[in-house]
């Protein structure tokens, strides 16, 4: 279930400390052109160990094409890309199979795959593997082009000072969560289907499986819940759908209106704090001090802007060429 | 793509102003018990016309049994359950097709639909759909059993106080939003597939499906952007994996944890307000003064809690199914 | 499981003896025209009781819209229309869930899903729910457009002489096999995507949808197993890949070559045959004679043409709608 | 849409001239052993250049695990094992633009893909995709363990002297067709869903998946049209469902009944005849004779018995995931 998408079909793959991770994308149109330099600018972005608050862990993220590119243009088969996990330390991680972290999913998978989960690194449900999900995100703005899509870490730790929210954990050895909002200009209108493919249950779906991620919401979202009609409404004023509030995020019944698309997602501090904490000791049946000292970021919200535009990205044209299939071409 | 799941495979249909609204259940385990009452007691709890701030338009959504149960227990062929819409006045909305109201989906449906769209009563994007969400959420409760699913509306217009929050929008003729919490008890450990399918993915995409949804978050949600690692963190206390501030919700790495379950919604204020508002009459080709006089919905998030519920109830059923698929039974 | 498509979405509701029967068709296009009398004409082309060889039992067949539809034309929303059984003698079916029919379902589904299936009729098994597939077949066709889609009986018991193989059986008051064969003609070239829904994936998971088949082909099929490679194969004449013996039926590497596309399928004798057969006796342990009075069908096959042909438009229209997405309009 | 399967999902990608061939198996349990000779085994099954009439490119066709597997067991993530390419000769296939072979997908997939598809060695549409059927069939078997899947080569050129017609197309530099049989034993009872997912239906889709495979029969299949009811019909003897002819292939209503599974597809002799043939000449704008040079297979059908039995498992063990999903553990 690491697959998403009706017609643009985008599975990650990989574990933390396994050799490698990757993505496969199927139902990619042939044609679209591939620049390895322009792909490793949008990978570089969420990178760790260049931004302050990211990981000290450097991975050189270097795609290897498998599948589907030939002469620098998609062939129409599925696209396999994955880049080799090669600045692994597994030795941090041996003690968490019978001490769980706070916040991970040791305990979790542990119980789920019986025992047999390779967990180093955070195994299969680490960030690494939203290396994956930048590589489709990267084909997909070229199916959604001219639409821009933009995102920035607008908030961490409750404040507009991020970078003295960041200075602040990293100062304590803790961590700090933050949100994150994207905004996509030019989106073509009309997208979404109804019901449980709207817009938002699209995006949400992909949004939620970026780790650390744990709200979303569109438009005004939380705030509206505390406003009224009068004030809350987005009145067109023209014919064209243009509105004067974008209070509905640019979607309305869950289809896109042609305004600006605005999404923000709540991205809690990351488990892996270097404060000392407690938890419980399997083995030993009692409580103990757990102290995480591999690498870790201070704020993980930093390097989701460039998955969460990703995410948006890889949604909207799935949506846009399950309209196109229904509807056909269009003036937008 | 007004179906989801991947077992208990769950599909609305219906239009507000059509014949009939209902659902589709494929995939729903045969020998479930089917009781009117219960059904019944359900479903009134998403009824307009008793709780204050809620529609006058009364439905009697007495369901028809058109395929899947025999003698009162299912039968493993897809249940279809429908009740008929009764309680019409079409003439309210004739004029929306040219005068589309803020908020609603006049104008884009309108667009994807090329005119062709019904859009009378909100057509398939009413409210009156989710009825087929509460039919599907009572056999999915049984499958869940005995997981307790409990929804509350905690907040209207930022105020705890709800029923004042609601007398100052019916005072006004306006309309107002709020916070629904839905908290499962009693939930299977180790639910929730990786990534896309994730407990968190699964059961927005779901709840981004009841119409004026726009937020959705997990355990400490959006707060926790504004907090840090060492305060959030939600250590284990025991080796059932018993948590002591379920921060995480009962989630881990997308996968249940035992703990309770705990998800808000936002849901925001009705766009049919009853005070004027401005939108653009795109017959006239000019902004225009806009004056909703249907049946409505002071607070319609007095509604949500059951249709929340079932939205839960259906993923979580799903994700059961799923993983017994995958792993077998096994002792939770 | 009873959906099938991924865009053009299909799926199938009703036991035999149940309310009604009836189909979904979610991701259709808006703005289809629907002419009852046209439906009908499609309809009858299946239905008992007419042609020679047939069940008496009549139906009326009369759909009812009970969503998607206004103005006689598609609104976007799910198409849901259904047709009640009225025909029914439930009496005829009592003994069969201890002394189960050879070749019908009444041991497999009263195992799978426990004793709650309610095998009146067959049940969901019935051929009755082929009704709900030619409904969608008659919107299919609509999509496909100008392609047109022909189906015939070519041969009965082995005869091509097929009223004569037909008069044979029902004068032993037995049952008899035949072939039906679909051409499509001015199919769309380049339809079919890939390994596991390549036209002939698609088409064959939907042909093997109708009860009594256990067969499929496609353009020389079972033949060309005998045959050599330079005998075989199907020369292309011209630039727009016209081929000179069609042993291909249409399709190379999955996708269509603009070719007629050639389909035959085996529909197998109906297996209530009204001759004295054995099968074993569950409650007595024993083996017993079983004699089949209900109202069934000498050759099953003279209705299996209107539905296959409705099962190859179903498929196409889905892999039409899913290149146009993909790949977009495009002069074919 | 290179992805089978509802749980246990399988994708195959690569090119026959790209870097690499492979598999992602998504939804496979934690804890199945792997064992490197064993996998050999199965692989050694469809390789060219051992048995007579196979092609004499050879590969090692060394599995290199990237994702899923750590000490010798699957750990719940996605699998994901591949094989580079070695023994590529690209010149034999540059002509093969302009002049499409006949019965190759030439002419379809430079149409669908609009000229950017990679046709080397047949591209993603060549027998060297099913690598990765037989990986994923080698971990389905163990789920289904222990049913016993076997399939042989029954019949080539019409001829039951296998080896006789064989050496007739190998003289001639001929290519010849033939008949694959697939029986499964102590295969669960109870598999199968409704319409699109009977056992027939998902197995079907999956098999014509193979290249070269064009019809697909269940039991008495084809032959069965030209019987009669009184003789085709498969008689309960016992209990247990145990019957007397197998017409039926251990299946009743689309769901297994506990006899063997019985599975026979149709091979088309492989496109690729070194008999001089004609064709179109795009270019030219004129026929023109072909004379295909590279390395291929006399016979293609000797290869699939144990991809068929691969494709076979992975259909069955799916739907035993389903079964045991929606229905729980239970005795067969």
């Amino acid at each position: 279930m690491n697959t998403l998408g009706i017609i643009f079909r985008v599975s990650i793959f990989g574990e933390s400390h396994g050799s490698a991770v990757g993505v496969v994308i199927d139902g990619c149109p042939a044609g679209l052109p591939y620049w390895h330099e322009e792909l490793m600018a949008d990978l570089s972005r969420r990178k760790g160990g260049i931004l302050p608050g990211t990981t000290p862990r450097k991975e050189n993220d270097e795609p290897a094409i498998i599948s589907g590119i030939n002469n620098n243009f998609t062939t129409g088969a599925p696209l396999v890309i994955s880049t080799p996990n090669t600045n692994i330390r597994s030795g941090d991680y041996e003690q968490f199979s019978s001490i769980p972290r706070p916040g991970h999913a040791d305990f979790t998978a542990g119980y789920k795959y019986k025992g047999f989960s390779d967990m180093r690194g955070g195994g299969h449900f680490s960030g690494r593997l939203t290396w994956g999900m930048v590589v489709a995100g990267y084909f997909a703005r070229k199916i959604l082009s001219p639409a821009i899509i933009t995102a920035n870490l607008i908030e961490a730790g409750g404040d507009k000072d991020i970078a003295a929210a960041i200075a602040r954990a990293t100062e304590t050895n803790d961590t700090v969560g933050g949100v994150v909002e994207c905004v996509v200009k030019n989106v073509p209108r009309g997208l979404g289907e109804p019901a449980f493919l709207s817009v938002e249950a699209a995006l949400s779906k992909i949004a939620f499986g970026i780790p650390a991620v744990n709200g979303v919401e569109f438009g005004a979202g939380f705030a509206s819940s505390k406003s009224y009609g009068s004030i809350h409404n987005d009145p067109f004023v023209d014919a064209r759908g243009r509105t004067s509030t974008n209070n509905a995020g640019g979607v309305n019944g869950g289809i896109t209106n042609g305004n600006d698309l605005v999404m923000r997602v709540s991205v809690k501090p990351a488990a892996s704090t270097g404060v000392r904490q407690k938890t419980f000791d399997k083995e030993k049946g009692e409580m103990t001090d757990l102290e995480i000292t591999g690498r870790h970021d201070a704020c993980i919200a930093r390097r989701i802007p460039v998955i969460l535009e990703s995410a948006v990205a890889i949604g909207l044209a799935d949506l846009l060429m399950i309209d196109r299939g229904i509807n056909g071409l269009r003036e937008r």
